[in-house]
């Protein structure tokens, strides 16, 4: 399998604790390196992961919070120090542009590697990146200021060609495109060999939502609807339900109704309040709505 | 003796590593603590140390490289978020304002304390602070933007009263402060009792100054004269020595050839090159010179 995994950097909140770091995560899909939100003290937890500095091709930022981007200059700094030369994209609601354009002029000067921008407008559904294996959407989220999610797709691919059929019915190489898009084959003989038998159907594309910061939304789970693995933010208790609200941030409840309604195949919770000091009542809640669900960590590693 | 403390938080230099953070210090003087520098992750740094985020009433950056000042709007946030109200006062070269403007506009808005920007003239050697027992200079470094050293002194204090003596002679408490000011006693039976028989000499002001970033600077010497302990950066050891001066760093033996022409007391090394896997190089350089010399470490605590 293609590998297609999420990299927990941090998944604390506002405030930092000495058991969490703030918000980072690493999206490994096909070889690329996607970073999502890079609080304070990232490149250091980049440093603890196996992901090299140079492979990261591009970071998300979510919302313009201290916990979610004040690493990213200092990031961007040693990337310069280290010898990069790779083009960096930053994607960011577009309130950050000022900022980004000063921080970069009176830090990151004379980089030896381009630094784009790129304004997300956060209160559109948009694909904001795309290659020829990927996209990447923005999902509006409601939070105190303007924020939005990411929610990566692989694009479909095409069946995987049988070599064992192909070497039996001798067919030649120039056909192969033609198979994987679905064509039969005749034989000499004039018998007709359905693509079914030559082919095995594609892998299912995979897909994952980020969903942080944000208040309990009714209708986000069309947005995210039978991705196979959510992230979704729970800072809080259903105890804390009230708080959660005022603040425009969410319960573990409320993060594992979302996965249900939206019929996930996986829920990552995390973005906990520094008042937990161990983070299970979170977890029990969630299960008790949505049993696949499980904590992030510092250091762990996700399969989509 | 009053505490007079100097606390590091970290002691690298702008490439992070797993074993050193960027640079900050706390200066802890008669039960005020001043910090100096503030790189990134400093306020998990300051929840490492002993010393209450309420405590720290000013920070004093002496450039604008991010590991000398990203981490200060994280840890005003997070005072905004701990229940801060005593205001914090921030000393930066005047380069600084515009960013630091707009960077609590952005992540530091309506907290319930007071923010002070006070803008250093970094070519200038003078005064920036002052309160009853302390002042706090600037001191012109040398580096590839504009940067200044911090030096703090002790004011002179008055005498001690022996009060052995004032029992035994039966002086009124009237009369305290005029023998703190130097005045004798007559008894009653006229005889004359000198001060210096009822009192013990004031304590010798201490003085404590920073120096980072900076290469070496001839004349330097002469600023931080006789001071109790100088800090000055020692990112390199002499192997270095051209390197460091095209970067505009020093080399150990180059902060030890400081040290010793100022007569300094004992000399703080720190600033290192990721380089160096072990400091001892850079202070065995040191003590060739400038025998008096140490490494900082985080988590180290030096007396003046």
């Amino acid at each position: 399998m293609i590998p297609f995994k999420i990299h927990i950097l941090g998944c604390g909140s506002a405030l930092p604790t000495l058991r969490h770091n703030a918000t980072c995560q690493i999206v490994e899909i096909r070889g690329k390196y996607f970073m999502i939100d890079c609080g304070e003290g990232t490149q250091i937890q980049v440093r603890r992961t196996k992901v090299h500095f140079t492979k990261i091709q591009a970071v998300f930022i979510s919302h313009l919070h201290g916990d979610h981007c004040f690493g990213l200059f200092g990031m961007i700094s040693t990337f310069g120090m280290t010898g990069r030369t790779a083009p960096l994209h930053i994607y960011a609601p577009k309130e950050f542009e000022e900022y980004f354009n000063l921080s970069m002029e009176l830090f990151c000067k004379k980089l030896e590697f381009a630094v784009m921008f790129h304004p997300i407008e956060t209160t559109e559904t948009k694909v904001i990146y795309e290659d020829k294996s990927l996209t990447i959407e923005s999902i509006p989220l409601e939070h105190r200021i303007p924020c939005c999610g990411f929610l990566f797709r692989e694009k479909p691919t095409t069946p995987h060609i049988r070599r064992d059929m192909i070497d039996f019915y001798n067919i030649p190489i120039s056909q192969i495109n033609n198979i994987k898009a679905g064509a039969n084959w005749t034989t000499a003989d004039g018998d007709i060999i359905m693509n079914s038998k030559l082919t095995i159907p594609a892998d299912k594309p995979r897909s994952y939502a980020y969903c942080s910061d944000t208040r309990y939304m009714e209708q986000l789970y069309k947005k995210v609807a039978n991705v196979d693995v959510l992230y979704h933010e729970s800072t809080y208790t259903n105890e804390y339900k009230d708080r959660a609200k005022s603040y425009y941030h969410s319960t573990a409840e409320e993060a594992a109704t979302v996965a249900k309604k939206a019929n996930v195949g996986k829920l990552l919770l995390g973005h906990y309040s520094a008042r937990y000091l161990n983070e299970d009542i979170i977890l029990n809640e969630a299960k008790a709505i949505f049993p696949n669900s499980f904590l992030t960590n510092e250091g762990m590693v996700f399969d989509v």
